[in-house]
């Protein structure tokens, strides 16, 4: 039996190019190195506004992004916020829908499944009794978190699911929710001069 | 000694709100259980789009976002993408940043310090060596992801930098981050009517 790898486009991957970022990082595991950031500024309350455009990898800075992303989040009215965006913890879920939906299609693209259409949903309970301070038991973080995709392609139901497994086993933000990272925090207080 | 507690409003937080919804929470902890959730759904390659703007929490379905909040990812150009928007890792520094900021200006206006600026800036380090399965060490995810505050306002170096730390202990995104949740995955594979 041969492996078979398709190196055409398809599920708008850019397949060959793919494919030749593979092989360009297995003869230079360097260029794997990626720095992302985020910078904030608090509004008011429990708004503030994130903006998202540089990063370093492959072995530069790169300039890609002409626009920066900005980005809202805020507490909604019932936790005394003023809902100028979606909590913090619901961008978690957003997090991970995107990144198991782009290796899914990585996935399916190099296996030669076309895909007509993926969708998930995702949900996270959280009891705000830890984030309140009111509990000795609830933790301040989601207690479970449930992704439940609806995959339509041309492929078994076994072979569009395995797209979903493949996706998981080689998503970044799926191992930093259920894994955990070093996250350290410092900060530093200006004085203006008088 | 008495512990001081401002009830005015300052930095934006409705403190008197705020209070008052501990005090509910304090008498009916049932009403603290929440689920977030989030709707997405593929566009081409690795770009998509989440929807957020239901959630359940303090007893009843929230119905106060009257507009739906919106969301694109997608991988650069140098990971094979369309830079539509920032990589789904990209969004759990906004999260971080998000959360720490938010519970930030609302342990400030509890103590009773005027907060005049807050920013921040966070990056994470990956190894695409772990998502590319080129590597036995490398893990998927961060290897580590460090957040810089600057805070400006009305109190000692020492009474900012304990915002911070206050907010750390409470954050429910830091808590997920540096511990890790339970992630539960399922796919259907609906099959169309012929």
């Amino acid at each position: 039996m041969t492996a078979t790898v398709q190196r055409s486009p398809r599920n708008g991957v850019d397949v060959p190019t793919l494919f030749a970022t593979l092989d360009a990082v297995k003869g230079a595991p360097e260029i794997a190195q990626f720095q992302f950031r985020a910078h904030n500024e608090w509004v008011s309350g429990t708004h503030s506004r994130s903006v998202i455009q540089g990063f370093y990898g492959a072995g530069q800075e790169d300039t890609s992004r002409t626009d920066p992303f900005a980005f809202d989040a805020d507490h909604p009215a019932v936790l005394v916020g003023s809902n100028q965006g979606p909590t913090p913890v619901e961008f978690l879920l957003h997090a991970i829908a995107t990144c198991l939906t782009a290796g899914l299609a990585n996935i399916a693209a190099a296996r030669g499944i076309t895909l007509r259409r993926v969708s998930s949903t995702v949900e996270g309970d959280i009891d705000l009794l830890g984030v309140f301070g009111l509990s000795e038991v609830a933790r301040n973080g989601y207690r479970q978190i449930r992704v439940h995709f609806d995959v339509e392609g041309d492929a078994s139901p076994e072979e569009l699911a395995a797209l979903v497994e493949q996706s998981r086993r080689r998503s970044a933000v799926y191992d930093v929710l259920v894994n955990g990272t070093d996250v350290q925090i410092d900060v530093s207080t200006p004085v203006k001069p008088s």
